[in-house]
C-alpha cells in the first residue's frame, strides 16, 4: 500500500456540484422532475470538477479475473476451469461484457490477477499466482502477495488514467469469488454467515449448505484481522486485493468509477476502510440478489441506479447503468433553460 | 373506435418467445444470472415474431399534447400556457425529451392534440379542439370530439408505421393531465380521490387540495360512464383520447409500444378495457411517484423496468428503459453459446 494513501484521496469539486444544482432549477422542466439524473448530473460535475459536465467519453471495463482455491469445496455450480474457458471467451468479444460494451461504446480489458491456468500474454501481466487460497482452510496469499496484487490494481488505474479514461468500470469473473466477496463484507460489517451468503452462479440447496460452510470456517480464520489488507490476505484473494487498489487509485487520481456487483463492491467497501474519502468518486449500479451486496451497499452509503435481478458480474450492471448517466450529464448540458426558451416558470 | 378493435389485436408469437427462453439457456452465461433482460429478450422475440430479435432501429416518440380545462382549477403549479410553450421547446429540441432522444437515436414527433393555443402547421393537423372540458364541471369532450381524438391516435399510429417505426414510445405534455388521468385510474379501478391524487409538477398543499377536490367532482360525474370511450368523454380529454387510439391501434399493427409515465398508462388502461390483449405489445419502463401510476400499473399488470423518481413525462422515462431493452436484445443475439466458446456448462 503506498505511503498515506488514506490522505491522497482529495474531494470532488463541491462549487462544481453547487453550479450544477443551480444550473438544473433553471431547465425547462418542473424542479426534481428528472429525479435520480439530477443527483447523477451534480456528482459528475463535482467529479469532473466543472459545470455543465462533459459526456463521459473513455470508457473502460477492467475485468479482474481470478480462481479460488475455494472452488474446490465445491461451492458454486460451475467448475473451476470456467474461469480461464471466460477469460477466453472476453478476449473473442462473445460473452455479454463485450455485448454490452460495444452497445455502451465502452473498452474492455481482461487481466488475469489469479487465474489458475496459462493464459497469454495479453492479459497475465500482473498475474500474482495461479490461484489464490482455500480461505477456510489456510491464507488467500501471503503478505508480499496481498502487496504485489493492490499494487497490480492502482498500477492498472494508472495506466488506464494515463491513456486517457474518463471513467472507469470494476468487473469480476472468478468461479467461487463470491464465497471470498461474502467472507469479506461478514467480517468488516458484523455480520452472520447466514446473512451474507448467497445463491452466486445459482447453486441448489446441497451447495449452498458447502458455501455456508466454507464461509463460516473462513470466517472464524478471518475475525483476527482487522487491517484491510490483512483480511484481503487471509480471506480475500488477489483478483479482490487488485480491485481493492484500483479503486483507491482511481480516487486518487480523480477518476470516477461505476461498482458493478458484490465483488467490485466488496472491494470498494475494503479500499473504504483505507481511505474513507475515496467513495465520493465511485457509483452503485445496480442492487444484485447476493444478500452481502446488499450489505455492503448499505455501509457504504450507496443507492443503485438499476434493480434489474442481475447477477452475472463482469461489469454487466454497470455498463447498463451507464446510459442513464449518460442522460443526466447530456440533460444538465444541453436542455434549455426558461428564460431561453421563454417557458414560464411556476406560479 | 373501429368496429370489432376488440377482436383485432393479435397476440404476440409464441413460439419466437420460446425458441428465445431455449437459447437463453445456451449462452455463456449462469442461467437467469442476466435478470431481467432475459424476460425482455424474450418479448421482444415475441413481438418481432423471430430469434434472436433484431436490435430496434426506427424508434419514434410521438408527444400527445393538449391543455385541459380543470387547469384553471388551479391544481398544477405551472399556469396553463406552458403547454403551447412546451411544443416550441419541443419543436426548438431544447427539452428533456430532445436530449434523451437524441442520447437515444430515436425521433420525436410532437401532435397538438388539444392545446389551447394556435400551434404551427407542423403539429396542428389532429388538432380536436382548444383545450378539453373542464372535468369537475362539464364533459371534457363531446362525443364527436372523443371519436375524432381516439380516431387521431390510430391515424399517427398508423402513419409511423406505415412509415417504418418499429417500436413507439408514447409520451404527454399538457398542463392538469395528471389530474385527469388520476380520475381516470380511479374510475376504472375502483379507488378514491385520495389514494389516486399526486404531486404531478411539484404542488404545494394548498394545490394538493385544490387538485383532490377537482378529482373528487370529475369522479362523481364520471361515475356513471362505464364504457371506455364515454369515460375519456366525461371525465379525460382529446390528448388521452388520442393516446388510447394510438396504443390500440399500435397492438393491432403488431408493433410494441414502451409506455412513459401516468398519462400513457392511464390510456393503455383504457385501451385494455377496449381489447385486452393489446397489454402484451406495451412494456412499462419506470415507476414514477404519482400514487395513480402504481395503480395503473399494477390493474396492468406491467413491473416497470426503472426507478427513477421521474415525474416528468414527453416519454423521458421510456427513453431513460430503451437502453436496458437494447442491451436485453443484442445479448440474446451476439452473446457466444456454451459449445461455441468451449466454455464448460454446470455441473
Amino acid at each position: 500500500m503506498p505511503t498515506n494513501l488514506e490522505d491522497a484521496v482529495p474531494a470532488p469539486d463541491s462549487a462544481a456540484a453547487d453550479a450544477a444544482r443551480q444550473r438544473q432549477a433553471t431547465l425547462t422542466k418542473p424542479a426534481g422532475a428528472l429525479g435520480r439524473l439530477e443527483d447523477l448530473s451534480v456528482w459528475a460535475a463535482a467529479v469532473q470538477g466543472h459545470c455543465p459536465p462533459s459526456p463521459f467519453e473513455r470508457i473502460r471495463v477492467i475485468v479482474f479475473a481470478g480462481d479460488h482455491g475455494i472452488a474446490h469445496a465445491g461451492v458454486s455450480a460451475f467448475p473451476p476451469q470456467v474461469t480461464a474457458q471466460m477469460v477466453q471467451n472476453f478476449l473473442a468479444g462473445g460473452a455479454a461484457v463485450n455485448v454490452l460494451a460495444r452497445a455502451a461504446g465502452a473498452g474492455v480489458r481482461v487481466v488475469d490477477i489469479a487465474v489458475d491456468a496459462e493464459t497469454t500474454a495479453e492479459v497475465s501481466g500482473f498475474k500474482v499466482r495461479r490461484g489464490s487460497g482455500r480461505i477456510d482452510r489456510e491464507d488467500a496469499l501471503t503478505t508480499e502477495e496481498t502487496r504485489q496484487a493492490f499494487a497490480a490494481g492502482t498500477e492498472i488505474a494508472d495506466e488506464e488514467i494515463d491513456a486517457g479514461a474518463d471513467l472507469l468500470i470494476c468487473g469480476d469473473m472468478g468461479i467461487g469469488n463470491t464465497t471470498a466477496a461474502a467472507v469479506i463484507v461478514a467480517a468488516l460489517t458484523g455480520s452472520e454467515p447466514v446473512e451474507v451468503v448467497g445463491r452466486g452462479t445459482g447453486i441448489d440447496d446441497d451447495t449452498w449448505m458447502r458455501k455456508l460452510a466454507a464461509i463460516r470456517d473462513a470466517l472464524r480464520r478471518a475475525r483476527a484481522s482487522t487491517a484491510p489488507l490483512a483480511l484481503l490476505q487471509v480471506a480475500g484473494g488477489a483478483d479482490i486485493a487488485a480491485m481493492t487498489g484500483f479503486l483507491a487509485q482511481a480516487a486518487v487520481r480523480r477518476t470516477p468509477v461505476l461498482l458493478d456487483g458484490l465483488v467490485p463492491t466488496t472491494a470498494a467497501l475494503v479500499a473504504q476502510d483505507i481511505t474513507p474519502a475515496a467513495v465520493q468518486w465511485w457509483l452503485a449500479c445496480h442492487r444484485s440478489p447476493e444478500p452481502a451486496h446488499a450489505i455492503a451497499l448499505s455501509r457504504l452509503g450507496l443507492d443503485p441506479i438499476l434493480d434489474l435481478g442481475l447477477r452475472l458480474g463482469e461489469g454487466t450492471g454497470a455498463l447498463l447503468a451507464l446510459p442513464v448517466l449518460d442522460a443526466a450529464v447530456r440533460a444538465l448540458g444541453e436542455m434549455t433553460t426558461f428564460a431561453e426558451a421563454g417557458v414560464s416558470e411556476r406560479t
